[in-house]
């Protein structure tokens, strides 16, 4: 999943080391029109770009994915979020049962992704560099980041029964979640946002099962009803 | 080492890439003068492309070297060499002495390295992609290579800072989040213990830190403190 990206190079290059490896869904959130026009011509990967779905923000195109994996090549922002190294996050990622849907953010070629963008992610991975130069070109760590995960793809996934919430769930949740807290005046209108992006991580932190994620739904518009029902000065 | 390269963006790309994994001594084989004269502007690789060398001839550019691995996508051309995927040729390499000055080659774009480029070589990598497209881009496929190279063969645990919750933090969430939903009429009078019971163990399945227990206790009491302001009947 490319995130703005500027280059339509880049968005090319990023199709052609896909087909490369095997994994044929694209999706752009919000590309720059052009770039995606004219990328369409990467060898070997036109169909795949002729496939690529387009979305406008982060959330809707992993509404249907149940593990959301950022990449970044910084190390020392302040991140919310676990880093793992390419080689450990690909094996945990491969450990998923195979019908989950996984999603892998990459962000725009100046910026990476934003912290807007990374509150949708359960995780985050980089790519272990050199210290001096740590950003890579973009088609590159797609590529790596491609290979690394389909490499050794014998590695049994595990047994687990249970299936994970979708991002689509999850979202729901969080929203439910803080529409409670700013009821109940425990979010900062100041802090809004800010406020609202850590609850998005924290609920991704939870590793809810799909089962239980409808559960919370359920208990938080439960809740939600009883609070809107309150007057406003109590 | 870059054999007959045509685009300046794939030099400048295998420059990067270079850099990024620390990789500092690029050689370039007959490469297509005005390529290599626009390839002078890779992000961060400046100084790695003006060092470059250049040679005439592969015989020439590895002469000083004691290994010599060569990189093709094809698997079925006859080849003289033994084979190698990426995985278990970079393992060969790293077992190297140090001290022992290893050449990467890479051919051109379009046909790859010649038989004569081969035949230097001491055997033949290559890497593992989808069969029905395995032609990589220049720039992507250095990438793939250097970062199986260079990648820290001594897979280290990965080191989690975070301490789990304990029984007692999790209960006082368990019992603050039940009183929500008692009052919200989410739970049914008569089913009141197997119901809390329920929410027990799925606050277990949470897997909380014990951080963020402290953040959904503080949350669930903000909305506790709401409810119980609300008119007995709403």
């Amino acid at each position: 999943m490319l995130v703005s990206t500027h280059n339509p190079l880049n968005i090319g290059a990023a199709a052609r080391a896909m087909s490369n490896f095997g994994c044929l869904h694209l999706r752009l959130v919000n590309p720059y029109r052009v770039a995606f026009r004219e990328a369409r011509s990467a060898v070997g990967a036109a169909k795949l770009l002729a496939d690529a779905e387009e979305f406008d923000n982060v959330a809707a195109a992993v509404a249907d994915c149940s593990l959301v994996v950022g990449t970044t090549a910084v190390r020392h922002r302040e991140l919310q979020h676990p880093l793992r190294q390419l080689e450990y996050g690909a094996r945990l990622i491969r450990k998923q049962q195979p019908s989950a849907r996984v999603a892998l953010l990459f962000g725009s070629e100046k910026t990476g992704l934003s912290n807007d963008d990374l509150s949708h992610c359960h995780w985050l991975m980089h790519i272990a560099t050199r210290e001096e130069h740590i950003s890579m070109n973009l088609g590159q760590a797609v590529a790596v980041c491609l290979y690394e995960l389909v490499r050794d793809a014998k590695v049994k996934p595990e047994r687990t029964k249970t299936k994970p919430a979708s991002s689509g769930e999850l979202e729901l949740i969080t929203i439910s979640l803080f529409e409670a807290l700013q009821i109940s005046g425990y979010v900062n209108p100041r802090l809004t946002e800010s406020a609202e992006m850590k609850i998005r991580r924290m609920i991704r932190r939870l590793h809810l099962e799909s089962d239980d994620a409808e559960i919370w739904l359920g208990m938080l518009r439960q809740i939600l009803w009883k609070l809107r029902s309150t007057p406003n000065k109590a």
